[in-house]
């Protein structure tokens, strides 16, 4: 997930550690080629990617898009070095201006980007419309938007077991507390339609790992979702949820799904929609 | 799903009525691009489908495959018919043998066929791995076996509704007493390689239907899932597993993700392996 907090929101859920930005990293090396697949802006195009975060998708994007000026935003200044520091490094003949602000009043006019993409985002806001609206605003008519959002409620995963979906649900709850919503794959067409996108193309993109595929087992099943799940322990804890054993045994639980034998399956959701 | 029950079985969970036959044929007209995709043997070839039940299925493996020689095999003699008129009708060509008899006692040498193939079968069996081994024994070293099974815990839909959740549960526990897994989808990997196939690869194929793409809400959405779940209706009263009236809200909450601004997703899961 991207960095995006604004005043109406609660902290970024899964916090700004250096463990986090390494976790945001490998889930987005992981899935960079399910995530960004049919993502490829004409060379010369004003893009913006609004909620960059620490870069994680930006060097994927800007693979993608080699010749595009990009605008990247955040509201966390300390993300947006990290980003601007990921891109030097990755992409260091990359054309990108860093915006340090809030995407739901950015300072740039009227349709001022022929395409607008956003990743891990809408899901920490607290009203999606919102910043959808804002977006929309500085796209060009005929530009087009591109949302990707995970869904919680996609994951399941053998052996079943209760305890370890309380414990997804758990960081799910959290979410909502902070005024998010984890479980915002689903909700993309009737966000954008509601937004007054037109042509609103919706796609899943589904992550299945089992034994006969171990890079996916170890770089999504365990690096990628239960360490995201496993990182919100201590707010977990302070906020009564669960004691500390229950959730334990949840994680282990959830880490049987990567043993031999176990199966994991998530799925994302791309939408891609034009400013009529 | 298929009519496969024998000896352990309890009956066919979803039925063997008019209606249920023809709903059978809408999710298979639906999903026959989505399921047989990448499903294509040479002319010649030995093929087994286990299960074949009304010969859903059948037609399309013999749209994708035409020269093949086909043994079609089902425990029910009626279903067994309506699959031979079926076939008779849409694929007055092909050449096919109708075996009437039970997967796991097939009068076929060892080796008999290429290829097997089932589709909706396994989730009906007490003992999967059982089955597997039985039809192992009919393929020849280096011949290849399909499973295609769903997974209903892949079920979510727009709006959320725990009525709605409850009520897909109440038929996963039906077939659960009646001695199958309509959880099975994520299963196959371990199942198949339990039982000595190799080369296991596991396929996720996911439907998802909203408002852009009516003709899957309407042949997916409503005609199928919708559909299932509700044709069990009287067993879940009768079982005592909810009231009228809760089932029916559940039904009406499921049938909002068919409604403008509803979203609804479904994964199946599709298995190649090979007899070693």
């Amino acid at each position: 997930m991207t960095t995006e907090t604004h005043t109406r929101a609660a902290p970024y859920v899964h916090g700004y550690s250096d463990a986090e930005a390494q976790r945001l990293g490998d889930q987005a090396d992981t899935l960079a080629e399910l995530l960004h697949a049919g993502t490829a802006y004409p060379a010369g195009s004003r893009v913006l990617e609004a909620g960059c975060g620490v870069g994680a998708q930006t060097v994927h994007l800007l693979a993608g898009s080699p010749g595009v000026l990009l605008t990247a935003t955040d509201l966390s200044a300390e993300s947006l070095d990290q980003a601007r520091a990921r891109v030097a490094a990755q992409a260091p003949a990359a054309r990108v201006s860093w915006h340090h602000g809030d995407l739901h009043r950015l300072p740039f006019p009227d349709g001022a980007f022929d395409h607008v993409f956003l990743c891990f985002v809408l899901e920490h806001l607290p009203d999606p419309a919102a910043g959808l609206a804002a977006l929309r605003r500085v796209l060009r008519p005929g530009g087009t938007i591109t949302v990707i959002e995970g869904d919680h409620g996609s994951a399941f995963f053998h052996p079943e077991s209760a305890a370890a979906r309380r414990t997804v649900d758990h960081l799910v709850r959290l979410q909502a507390a902070a005024g998010g919503d984890a479980l915002i794959g689903r909700r993309l067409y009737p966000l954008l339609t509601a937004a007054g996108f037109a042509e609103v193309a919706v796609r899943p993109r589904t992550v299945y790992a089992d034994g006969g595929r171990p890079a996916l087992v170890e770089g999504f099943t365990l690096r990628t979702f239960v360490a995201m799940v496993e990182a919100v322990r201590a707010e977990v804890l302070a906020a009564g949820l669960a004691t500390a054993e229950a959730f334990d045994r949840g994680i282990a639980e959830l880490r049987r799904a990567a043993e031999p034998g176990g199966t994991f399956h998530y799925t994302f959701f791309k939408a891609v929609a034009v400013k009529p």
